[in-house]
């Protein structure tokens, strides 16, 4: 029946990618779809399988992401860093009538703050092992939480995660500043205006400021969303980078573009990382690693 | 007709508190109502106006807030700091046909920020005047926009606004967050973990670790809503505070603890000041000056 293919599921919050993957880890077909955890009730994964099945045939599967959280599927507990490629295979949940394996996140707890990945760990090791990165490398992983992860010998050693993305959307959609966040947010003027105004801390008053600028005409009510921005991702850029440092950055699009703007304005080198190729090559090697 | 009498509003965003005053600055009778200028359009205001007089008779009417606003009834334009009660006397709204005077806000414009309030400079300078504070001071006033003003020479010299209220009501209602923000906020020991841990900035990823805390196990469910909140207000307080400086607290209830004991923590001195007396003090100056 199997002739070496395999689904790999990047399953998450919000989106799900399914790639139909041949024995020697090339994605033959790629779907995106919104069926993330949030629209699924546990009951309902049965039945998202067998229409995998209906579709693909009866060949293994292995997941990643939010799917394996108590809010996903079935709980795989995460995997304590240091963490490499084999710990993560070796800490698979394993469900042999489904045909599947869960990958687990990471955790780490450190003196004053604990931190969990699920998902992202699959693509930073994806990325050192395929030689998209150094097998020492410092990462960040843009989106609703940015992810920055430090590498050390091919293993997840540290990371901390920032609700960046999280905030701004609260602050658009839902704040005293939403009726002003209606501009673009590039890597402009007005965007870099406000990563050196948070670079400098005090994000709760630099906040207010967006309002405070345009009641005053001191900024553009255009400018408002992306001056914003800036401060939110200067202020979580600034908090970890000295200068010189270099930092592979693994995501696509405008969110790319921005951070890897803020860092080069901070002192810092960024480096494009493809995300879906890290996602293959990681998910590969667990595959690999779970047939060995 | 009138006897001296004249009504004091403190008219905001959503609240409206009404002083029938007597001709000495006492309050003779108080109420509190929900008709804020978000609940008002513009053509609402004469037939508000209306009906305090048909209530209270054809006596002068002085207000201050967000009544004031390009969201109010008429934009009464900010006085530039350094502002003193006289100044705010001189530049506010007379509005002879409805028997009214607006009080203006005050704007400051400094290297790289720019910052705005209406209502808090009423209560400030009140509590100076009144002798609730020295002429020489430094004054916070929690609530959604928790506003850090300094004053010398009874005049108000420097301020600045933090979104902390608003943030935390972002996160606790909207947030990923949200569902682990349902137990009390108290100045008990997870909302001073809180503090200690804003304090050292790093609020993105420290907001993260509420999340994280709970699902680790490190953090008690019931915990996380306070320790946010320490969270918020150490980072909000760690910002502005010295060593050993006194801060006068105008707020009532529970923001005036969590501050006090936040202030405390972390090395200054909190003196709790009356906020409606204070606010009673600065309108019927106004009043005074008004009159002369």
């Amino acid at each position: 029946m199997t002739d070496g293919r395999y689904l790999a599921i990047d399953w998450g919050t919000t989106n799900r990618r399914i790639y139909l993957m041949d024995p020697t880890g090339q994605a033959l077909e790629t779907e995106r779809d919104g069926r993330g955890v949030l629209t699924l009730s546990a009951d309902d994964y049965p039945m998202e399988i067998d229409r995998l099945r209906a579709r693909f045939g009866a060949i293994p599967i292995v997941a990643a992401g939010m799917v394996g959280s108590t809010r996903g599927w079935r709980d795989t507990p995460y995997v304590a860093a240091p963490a490499g490629i084999e710990a993560l295979a070796r800490a698979a949940m394993r469900m042999p009538a489904a045909g599947m394996a869960i990958v687990p996140g990471v955790s780490i707890v450190a003196p004053g703050r604990a931190d969990v990945m699920r998902g992202e760990e699959v693509q930073v090791l994806g990325a050192v092992r395929a030689g998209l990165a150094p097998s020492d490398a410092r990462f960040c992983q843009p989106g609703t939480h940015n992810k920055w992860i430090r590498v050390e010998d091919s293993r997840i050693v540290d990371f901390s995660t920032a609700m960046t993305g999280e905030l701004f959307a609260l602050l658009r959609d839902h704040s005293v500043l939403a009726e002003m966040m209606r501009g673009p947010v590039t890597d402009g003027p007005a965007f870099r205006d406000g990563v050196e105004a948070g670079r400098g801390g005090g994000l709760l008053t630099a906040l207010f400021g967006v309002r405070a600028g345009v009641l005053l005409g001191r900024l553009d009510r255009d400018d408002a969303a992306a001056f914003a921005s800036g401060l939110l991702i200067g202020a979580d850029v600034a908090a970890q980078l000295a200068q010189g440092d270099v930092i592979h950055v693994l995501s696509g699009g405008t969110l790319r573009a921005l951070y890897a703007g803020a860092i080069a304005l901070l002192g810092g080198h960024a480096v494009a990382v493809d995300a879906e190729a890290a996602f293959l090559a990681g998910i590969h090697l667990v595959k690999e690693l779970l047939d060995a």
